[in-house]
């Protein structure tokens, strides 16, 4: 039974081209649509009459026949032939026609003594019916690419691509774009993928042809295509352009209400325009790819449905949310304004002013108190050959800042996208300062051109672990091209990844460091201190929380809340070595100090976390730690500044104590940076 | 940035086997618990004191140690060493201890004129630990398999199988075996694959330290794992003898309520026994693959949750459902008794005897008038390296028939699956004669070992079409390894793809023949008995629906209907042709007329349809057509020999006039075949 498996004996079936099965009556005319480049078969020994013996074709001179039988391929054919035991006639033309029915073939049948037994005959009409996308992906919808009805990751790859539209062409009463039901702007044109019907033959097709676009169900709830109006249209008649005056401009074709639609033949050398719009994200179940289909259906007879004797195919890939590391050009720089930032606000203007991006400011009328602009959006954007904006992810935190993305960053060429969370799901988890995003790094000879995303969740061999929702998740790892990590920020109170990393630009190794918090390398911050004859400097001095050196070296429950807190760092560390591939000199760790809360037995900072820093190109701006005073400096901003300064960096301490590290944040949290994309394309990378 | 692409500087990651960060303090012994082929690392620049210039290390003679720091690597050291900006101590040790603490390490630091600053203790107890799994797909669960913790496709590919378990170890009170909330009987547990915990350390691990099992919460819904009690708790005292008698046997370690759980460690060198179970096929949203996590938790302190500082990880694939084309060999018939269906069960009781199955016949108790036996199930089964067996699906159709499979057929080592349809979803093509599979083929290089799945849907260009329900297709395509082909079927009244279809043995080419119903192989047969002078011939002769060759010759409209026919089975034809990579000579047109209902305008057979059969083995049980009588032969059947007894297939006309075909259905639509199961292996494929 497995004797058919070899592919040798199936090979010539790929050149094929699977010729479409057409049957001839005898003593009748047979008339048909011919798609040039496609092939007809028929079978001559089924439709000849009994007691044929041979057989004799005639064409028109732009039709071309071939016989295939079993015995014998034959290349032209005029003459009597035998017929077989199952004689296929192979037919195709190879330009379209100017006329209907204007090509034509006869098959003449002859018995033993060549009497003739009858006769069928063919009417062909050719058309060349190509839909098209930018398959080869360089902004241009070309011709009949022989890859547009697959996909294909990396280089050398193909398929188009198609964007979520999601921005809004509108800036005042906002939706976003695929959810008006029709296209308001011109503008949003350049926010959709090409797609094209060529179109050549006859000025009409013949009576009872249609042309029919589709989708599947499935896919009709993930794109909606629009169309130009058809140049026929556009030649107006007088009764036409008074039509027009009530006809929409760019009339939907299908959506998931509609999943066929009939699309106008325009006749000639023509191309019929369409707008392809992406309404989901890759997520959990979608992966991405959409194809939609073009069929030429044949009248099957007065009474009966059409039937489809040519369908055309192009596939599309949505293209995924991607992440921008603190590698990448900073452009603005989101803070809120609030009754007690001040010195806040007063820190970071400074460093932005010296940094040179701009700074937008969400006043309290929009943040009303919610300070925390990083936990409650996260910035990205979408990319393809012909366009990209940024893209907002909105997270399900839903702060009183819950509004902010969606009512003022949503807009013309900036997107929104965000995913919906069971409110009693969600968890401090869900911030997105436990969503960061590393600089591209290459992992046992895997590359991550783009880097890999990294989120926080709880152990799982801890029950009742609080965790990032699932739906956010689903989310980020369906985006396939920035492949996520998970760590274990749980041991926090607030759990938050960018309480514990970082990463900022360094120009020698991989082009980056991490930064890790460290109450092993503050320790040994503090215990030089002492050795130094330092142990009275105090830190938070002038206020009523002063400690000193000594003090803190001496308290054992703290030590043994720090060395918990290292080895739930440490864990951390480990898994990032491994999957960001990271050596120990492509860390840096920064003196930082946790207590453990009593209620809750999870960790917060100290004193202000100095990893929790805004990083605009070499500018740092750190929570300013208020530590130990040596000679008129900090000790902490000193060791900082040594670690960091070498590798070109500029330490800027900003002042957050009582207005953000008191509530549990810092300088990251407080803050967001919308960047420059990659100019690396996702498409390229090999998946 | 991009300038840390190259996989030469991170290669070395592969080889390093991450190794667990590790810090040591001055004065302070450190202990901890090291896995036998794991690396610890201890970063000795961080933990040195200050003006340390030069440190020592001496260890027990089963600890290695190695140093790896910017400057150099080194090999064994205990003389004194100069610290580097970042010296890191590489720990590894080759066997398990046999007792706690009983392999030490010690650091010493000293200053620049030798002094000793200072010096760090670690005490360590070495264990193996390892998961294991039948990854090799032999049956049995080696030792620690490299690949144990991915999966792979193909004759060169490994990961572990895990079966659903969805038969029922009880035939009476039954219930799927997934769904009892324990292990009833031990014959289940080979329903189960094995996975095994083997451990080789001290009698006792150190004081805090536990072994946890853990799964995530997505996998959580799709897998149970039990375990064997541990050997320490069968070496019982009285009192653990009196308890287990209250435990169970074999007790749930994790399901979707408990996610993870300390198993116990066992000492010396022993085994724990788990058995994992599958308790959802692969489907929409779940790619069949999961994961199984055993850590080592560390304890952290007093009062903070212990810490993960290993996990060994294995991963299985749900086997998928297969189907069982005409080829495999046929094992027991299925089919109903009715208050009418006499003559149709004598039929397919002679054929069965010939042939040589068993023959079950569901009775009218049961059946309740449903003699559809084809339509409410399709079997299939599931297979693994250590167990295979059948399992049922059943059909949303829910006919009189509907609790046939889950009540009779369930039971010991044969399984039930269903996928549930909301009501109004549910149409015709839910039927599982519109449910079909291929005999193995090969298309343009790609092998079908287990051939390919048919089903009929709607045209997608046809408006209110009818469609096999979502949830089945969804479950179908999951599946991967008969990857499906959808046909056109919804231009039948009934709309199955068996009333056009069938699938024969044949000793040459692939294996097999197409069976297709032809109306223009039926009108052959007609005008020749007419041109030979049987005009006069009577179909259904002696009935009141009798009619002659020449009637049905001379009938427009009824020509019209069947061209109509023919163009909806040749667009099938076409697309079988390419997606079975079938030529001409693989298909055998059988001679079947059909006739277009008025109100539905949709299809049915106008005498029996001889395409719909039942085949086992070289006996096929045809419907009988009835035909013109030539010579006091039946002219349809003698045809139908003439193209099938020369593959030395035998032809059995099996009266189903009245009780089957009256009613819209035949031979095939009325009975079902257990078969064997394929002997090539699914996970053999490359997919």
């Amino acid at each position: 039974m497995n004797k058919s498996y070899s592919s040798v004996e199936t090979a010539k079936h790929s050149s094929m081209n699977s010729p479409r099965t057409l049957r001839l009556e005898i003593g009748k005319i047979r008339r048909t649509l011919f798609v040039v480049g496609r092939k007809v078969a028929v079978n001559l020994t089924s439709c000849a009459p009994l007691q044929s013996k041979f057989f004799s074709v005639k064409c028109s001179p732009n039709v071309k026949c071939q016989v295939l039988s079993q015995v014998q391929v034959g290349n032209s054919l005029i003459s009597q032939q035998p017929i077989g035991k199952n004689t296929v006639l192979l037919i195709s033309m190879e330009a379209a026609s100017s006329l209907p029915n204007d090509s034509k073939l006869s098959v003449k049948f002859y018995g033993d003594k060549s009497e003739n037994l009858g006769s069928a005959l063919l009417h062909l009409t050719a058309v060349e019916i190509s839909l098209d996308v930018d398959t080869d992906r360089d902004g241009i919808v070309e011709n009949n690419n022989p890859n547009k009805a697959s996909w294909k990751w990396g280089p050398n790859g193909h398929g188009a691509i198609l964007l979520v539209n999601c921005d809004s062409e509108t800036s005042y009463k906002k939706t976003v774009d695929y959810e008006k039901e029709e296209i308001s702007k011109v503008s949003d044109l350049k926010d959709m993928s090409k797609m094209i019907l060529r179109t050549t033959g006859p000025s009409e097709l013949p009576e009872g042809y249609k042309l029919s676009l589709h989708i599947s169900q499935t896919d009709a709830e993930r794109v909606r295509i629009f169309r130009s109006r058809s140049s026929k249209q556009a030649e107006a008649t007088l009764q036409n352009m008074l039509l027009s005056l009530f006809q929409k401009e760019y009339p939907l074709v299908l959506n998931k209400k509609q999943l066929a639609n009939e699309v106008p033949y325009q006749g000639g050398k023509n191309e019929l325009v369409f707008y392809v719009e992406g309404l989901h994200f890759p997520d959990k179940d979608f992966d991405g790819l959409l194809t939609i289909n073009l069929s030429l259906l044949e009248p099957a007879g007065e009474g009966f449905p059409p039937t489809p004797i040519f369908t055309d195919k192009v596939m599309f890939r949505v293209a995924p949310w991607i992440m921008t590391p603190n590698t990448l050009r900073p452009l603005e720089v989101f803070v809120c304004s609030t009754r007690d930032n001040h010195d806040f606000l007063k820190g970071i203007k400074q460093l932005v002013k010296t940094s040179g991006q701009k700074l937008k400011i969400c006043y309290e009328y929009m943040n009303r108190g919610d300070r925390w602009m990083q936990d409650e959006l996260e910035f990205g954007y979408i990319d393809s050959p012909h366009h990209s904006f940024p893209v907002v992810l909105d997270s399900p935190r839903d702060g009183d800042l819950g509004e902010f993305p969606y009512d003022t960053l949503l807009g013309p060429d900036f997107g929104y996208v965000t995913r919906n969370a069971p409110r009693k799901e969600v968890s401090s988890l869900d911030s997105f300062g436990n969503l960061e995003v590393s600089p591209p790094v290459t992992v046992n000879g895997k590359n991550y051109p783009l880097g890999r995303i990294i989120i926080g969740v709880s152990f799982p061999t801890t029950e009742g672990g609080r965790n990032m929702t699932k739906v956010v998740q689903d989310f980020l790892w369906a985006q396939k091209v920035q492949e996520p990590i998970a760590l274990y920020s749980d041991w926090l109170l607030v759990g938050h990844v960018d309480e514990f990393l970082s990463f900022v630009p360094a120009p020698d190794r991989k082009g980056f460091r991490l930064l890790l918090a460290s109450p092993d390398a503050a320790y040994k911050v503090f215990r030089t201190l002492q050795q130094k004859g330092n142990g009275k400097a105090k830190m938070f001095a002038g206020t009523n929380e002063a400690v000193s050196v000594d003090d803190i070296l001496s308290d054992k429950q703290f030590q043994a809340e720090n060395r918990y807190v290292q080895s739930c760092i440490d864990w951390n560390r480990d898994v990032l070595k491994k999957e960001l591939a990271l050596d120990d000199e492509d860390i840096i760790d920064l003196p930082v100090l946790f207590k453990v809360d009593n209620k809750e037995n999870r960790a917060l900072a100290f004193y202000p976390d100095m990893v929790n820093m805004l990083v605009l190109g070499n500018n740092l701006g750190i929570p300013k730690p208020f530590g130990p005073q040596v000679n008129g400096n900090c000790a902490l901003e000193t060791e900082v500044r040594s670690l960091l300064e070498p590798l070109g960096l500029n330490c800027n301490f900003i002042d957050d104590f009582t207005s953000y590290h008191k509530l549990l944040g810092e300088v990251h949290c407080g803050s967001n940076v919308l960047r420059e994309p990659f100019t690396f394309k996702w498409w390229n990378i090999e998946l």
